[in-house]
């Protein structure tokens, strides 16, 4: 037994916790898988998260790391943990990595999905994993714009007003509109996002799907480089997090 | 205006409510429903339900009946009380109906889902609406309970030990046991239901489908007419009722 560096694939049904890291008096994500955790091992230890996401957002590929000194095998650890979780978050991988292994600059890419309801009915099974938005939408308006924001480019635009780093060029290497009946689908995948990076691109996407915003209009807001330029945010609800590529 | 008597389908998801019920100081969809339909029209409206829905469990099928004395129109009804409903509720149509309409006596069929997800990973996002059974489980073994069920017969075995009623046999229309990828569906359509009667038949062909009791047993347990000869009652959360045909 020795101190082992471990990544864990997470995934949760965000809607009941106030986002990823802990904060305290609150239920997080975080907190409740080191609660799991000290329960397990009897240690206080920390799960770094590669993305930190927001309150309301759910996961099927969030990626953790932890600094493991237990007999336990970490091939055991998924379940043994998840026994230990509420129903609503689960571990369902674990890996042993090198030492050298960066949880933050090391991911080639993320991927986002956004979801969309668009019947008139209320989907009351679904309604903690979707925005709800009854009514037409111009899916050719809207995918269009979507491929125009496609590439390396400075997202300042998009970003939250709270985001403060400079730097504010990313690449999205794919932004993809889908349907499936009253369900629309946004696929975001890039290198990295900016806070709110991908809410925001939904926001205003749906409001080139609602005509209100042309879709060549994209170029223009991009240009802009400020956050008034772009639509309003869409709720956390309809994202999910999906798959962090090492 | 005049008073009307007016059919509702309403839906809901269950998991957060103590059933279709009113209980005093517990959050009840009946309770939720007469607190939105009082906001609207100002008067107390008792909300009959064609099925009182066990806590934890959904319906996109349920009907209600009101009696209503208000100006509203009737197709207004349904968008004006789900505006004043909880996000897991939903009322979906609003129908006039003549007085002699019964609720209770009046069906001639009910239609509820149960649904199993069968694989190792915890259903984080649906967990609100399955049982989480993971495993290999024998389909074709439970198809052929499943058949050995149809028809009129004495559900006595399958209902609880709670239900009073003295006339236990009913018809089963159809008992269809499906899939889709790790989703186990099963169908059940009746005449009528006994109390727990949906979930002692999803319990006992999960025993079936796990090996624990043979198929052909069905018949047995029917012939038992006692409570005990049946597999254990399955989890809420998976039952839905789908449609109640008048």
């Amino acid at each position: 037994m020795s101190l082992r560096k471990i990544k864990l694939r997470i995934i949760y049904d965000g809607y009941d916790y106030h986002g990823w890291q802990i904060q305290p008096g609150k239920d997080t994500i975080q907190g409740e898988l080191e609660k799991a955790i000290r329960s397990l091992t009897g240690k206080k230890i920390t799960v770094h998260g590669a993305s930190r996401t927001d309150a309301g957002v759910s996961a099927l590929g969030q990626v953790g790391l932890i600094e493991l000194d237990s007999p336990i095998p970490t091939e055991n650890f998924p379940k043994a943990v998840t026994d230990r979780l509420p129903q609503d978050i689960a571990v369902i991988e674990a890996q042993e990595v090198s030492e050298d292994f960066d949880l933050f600059s090391g991911p080639k890419s993320k991927l986002y999905r956004y979801t969309i309801y668009t019947d008139v009915m209320r989907p009351v099974l679904h309604q903690r994993h979707c925005w709800h938005l009854p009514g037409e939408i111009d899916l050719l308006a809207m995918k269009k714009a979507a491929k125009l924001l496609e590439g390396k480019k400075d997202f300042k635009s998009f970003a939250s007003a709270a985001d403060k780093r400079i730097d504010t060029i990313r690449t999205i290497f794919r932004c993809d509109v889908s349907t499936d009946c009253d369900w629309v689908y946004i696929d975001v995948k890039g290198d990295a996002f900016l806070y709110n990076m991908v809410r925001n691109i939904v926001g205003t996407l749906t409001e080139i799907g609602a005509g209100r915003i042309k879709p060549e209009n994209v170029v223009e807001i991009l240009d802009a480089k400020d956050r008034k330029a772009a639509g309003p945010i869409a709720p956390p609800q309809g994202l999910c997090l999906m798959e962090i590529m090492y």
